[in-house]
C-alpha cells in the first residue's frame, strides 16, 4: 500500500519554514509518510490583507519575539541560525528553481541548501550567483536552470501555486495538508500533521474505525 | 529553597489562554515551578496596532484555522470546547474579579471556572449574573466582590497591569515570563517556559553552570 501523503507548503523567506524544512524528512520517514514539497510565495497573500512586508516587520513587537524564539527553537533543534539581512529575503527566484527541482528529484536538497545559505550562512538568496553556487554544489547545471526558471512557463506555474495556496486558505508558512484536506499551520504543528496523515490513511483503509 | 516562579499572563477572551489555564497547574506542579497568575486585557494592546477586534476576526483566514485548531487541540488535551458567541467575549469584569481573587487565594479556581463557563458551557462571561454564579460555586460572596470589582482602586490596578503588559512587550496571550524576564508566547510554549524557569533557577543557584 502506498504511504499516506503530506503536503509541505513553504516560503523561502519564512523563518519557521526553515525549521520545518531541515527536520521534516527524518520526521516523515519515521512516521511512514511521503512528502510533497510545495514552494510558494506568501507575499501576495500578505498583500491581500494589506501588509506590505512580513507581519514580523509590520508588527514590531511580534517580530522582536520571533527573533528570540527562533534563536531558542533553532538551538533546541540543533540548527544554526543567523538573522537574514535584509529581512524578509526575496525568495522569488529560489522558489521558481525549487519548482524545477521538484520535477527532477533535487527539490528537497535544493530547498535545504537555500535555507542553509540564508539562515545559517547569512547569504542573500535573491542573488543568482548564490543560487548558482547552491545548484553547482548539488551537481545541477546552474546556467540552464536559471534560464528555465525565468521562462513564462515556470513563472506561471509558481503564480498558479500561489493562487492555489490562497484558495485553500493558507495564511502563513509552513503549512501542511493531509490527503483529506486537513490543514496545519506552523513548525509547532509538524508532528500533529504527520499523526493526522497516518491516522487518516488508517481510518480510510479500514484498519482503524 | 523557594521554587522558581513563572508568570502566566492571560486574557479571558483568549482561546489559547483557556488551554493553558486548564493545564498549567498540573504542569507547573510536575516541574516544581510556582505560578503567578496575571489577568490582563489584550484589547488596548490590539487597539494600539490598529485592530478593533481580535486578530482572529480582523484576519478571517487565520480565524477559520484557529477554530479548527482549537477543536483539535482541546480534544487532544481532553478539554471540552465550544465557540463563544459573541467572540471575543468581554472579559473586563471577570479580569477585575480575578485580580481580587489573586489576593484571596481563589484566583486560579475562579479563572478556570470562568474559562469553563465560556469555552465549555457557552456562557456569556460579560454577564454579572454568570460571574455571580461562578463566585457562589466557589463559596465567595458575589455581591460584595462585584461591588469591589467596580471600585476605582480595582479598575486602576487592572489598567496598570495592562500598561505593564504593553511595556514588557506582550502582544498576545497566553504569555509566560521566567524570573530573568525571558518571554514565551502561546500555549505551544508552556512546556518550554517551564523548562526555562527551572533551568534558569538551576543556573543561578550554581547547580548547573
Amino acid at each position: 500500500m502506498p504511504k499516506p501523503v503530506l503536503e509541505f507548503w513553504y516560503d523561502f523567506a519564512s523563518t519557521y519554514s526553515y525549521l520545518s524544512a531541515m527536520r521534516i524528512e527524518a520526521a516523515a520517514e519515521e512516521a511512514g509518510v511521503a512528502l510533497v514539497w510545495r514552494p510558494f510565495l506568501l507575499g501576495p497573500i500578505f498583500a491581500a490583507q494589506g501588509w506590505t512586508s512580513s507581519p514580523f516587520n509590520v508588527f514590531p513587537g511580534k517580530g522582536r519575539y520571533m527573533w528570540r524564539d527562533m534563536e531558542r527553537e533553532a538551538a533546541r533543534l540543533g540548527l544554526p541560525f543567523c538573522r537574514p539581512d535584509p529581512f524578509p529575503q526575496n525568495g522569488l527566484l529560489a522558489a521558481r528553481i525549487a519548482l524545477l527541482g521538484g520535477d527532477r528529484g533535487w527539490g528537497p536538497a535544493f530547498t535545504k541548501a537555500v535555507y542553509t545559505a540564508e539562515f545559517a550562512k547569512g547569504r542573500n538568496i535573491s542573488d543568482p550567483v548564490i543560487l548558482s553556487e547552491v545548484l553547482a554544489e548539488l551537481g545541477v547545471d546552474a546556467a540552464s536552470t536559471l534560464e528555465e526558471a525565468e521562462t513564462e512557463a515556470t513563472k506561471t506555474r509558481l503564480r498558479r501555486l500561489g493562487e492555489e495556496a490562497q484558495s485553500r486558505g493558507i495564511f502563513g508558512a509552513p503549512t501542511f495538508f493531509a490527503e483529506d484536506g486537513e490543514m496545519f499551520w506552523g513548525n509547532d504543528r509538524l508532528e500533529r500533521a504527520l499523526e493526522w496523515a497516518m491516522g487518516d490513511r488508517a481510518r480510510r483503509s479500514g484498519f482503524v474505525v
